[in-house]
């Protein structure tokens, strides 16, 4: 019985894996750059999205909200003018590649468009489920501690990028930015930490700026 | 291929329940309560509890801490003199009845006593697996959003007990109490809510008073 878990588990991760690269490569084709926003439930995915969308204007966008229930998150982006599709998973934790290429079929994405995929809020599944994405955001906020990167390693092991939300509540909390920075730099030494607080836009020059670098190189390649 | 993934799943949570069943047994019989303390990374649970032992003078305390890694949690309760265990779940994203069992084969606890067990971050998975508990209390908090109850409702429904913490940050934040607290309602109306702030330690005494009352109860049994 044991054993029959351990196989099936490696099947589903193989299966995930594969289509997530085919995902990726038929993206890459395109010229869609892909990037999948993780974070716990209320460190405020969706609110960054929106600012960071603010900021890149001239680039197309489209957004995939994954959710358990509901599309509160999607018709927020649309009631912006966003173009969003929602999947809802019923209770499953986390996105995965057959989920998108479901509505990658469904849906016509322009070629130059940054497609976000906000993930399931939880910072431990979905970091381990390809979604054929390029790059990797990470949304950490001030008010869920400043041990989070000890503590869920995997997910900040794998980040492009990690955005820690609600500096606004640095005066409120006893947020050691230090602690996490350092936790950050031995997980992921090379991905950049950015401050941003979501309520009041500060921060996010930097973040679109380097999301635009990356739309750059990518292009190039 | 499918099937035997949905056939295995059913036998995973079957057995869990099975086992967490006999876990439930046993302490009863042994005037043991146990109580799963779940909520998001960053929540504030282990804050939490510490603010609420502090208020259950007379009552032996045990606290199981389950974790992906690290011991900082178990580490900061045992500095405060409570008898604290460890289960680090190496990445997997919900404590389950035979790591419990695993445990409590391992360690003696004292009849009389209320057996916390702390979950992994995660306001998704750990709301399917039966550990063995009597009381479930979710942790929220107020800058995770008042929209958690529609968006995570499995964890919501089966709560016992609802705390939302960080009630200091009110203030600072756009968060809609009459929407979080109806959501609740609307998912699990027998539910109580408690407003705390686990940093000055507000709204622990209602909390402290439901639980010894949930305690005088389950004596009686």
């Amino acid at each position: 019985m044991e054993k029959e878990v351990i196989d099936l588990k490696i099947d589903i991760y193989e299966e995930n894996q594969k289509i997530g690269e085919e995902i990726r490569k038929e993206l890459t084709a395109r010229n869609i750059l892909s990037v999948n926003i993780l974070g716990s439930a209320g460190a405020g995915k969706t609110s960054v999205l929106v600012r960071l969308i603010e900021r890149l204007k001239g680039i197309p966008v489209t957004v995939i909200e994954g959710d358990l229930e509901t599309d509160i998150d999607t018709r927020k982006l649309q009631s912006l003018g966003i173009d969003a599709y929602q999947i809802n998973t019923n209770g499953i934790c986390h996105l995965d590649s057959p989920m998108i290429r479901a509505i990658l079929g469904k849906k016509e994405i322009a070629p130059g468009t940054i497609l976000f995929v906000e993930n399931i809020g939880n910072l431990v599944c979905p970091a381990e489920f390809d979604i054929g994405e390029h790059l990797r955001i990470v949304v950490s906020s001030v008010p869920e501690g400043s041990d989070k990167p000890y503590k869920y390693p995997i997910i900040f092991q794998h980040a492009s990028a990690i955005v820690l939300n609600k500096s606004d509540l640095m005066p409120y909390i006893d947020f050691d930015e230090t602690y996490f920075r350092e936790g950050v730099g031995v997980m992921n030494p090379s991905a950049p930490v950015f401050d941003v607080c979501a309520k009041d836009g500060t921060g996010f020059d930097m973040l679109a700026e380097w999301l635009t670098g990356e739309k750059a190189k990518f292009k190039q390649k």
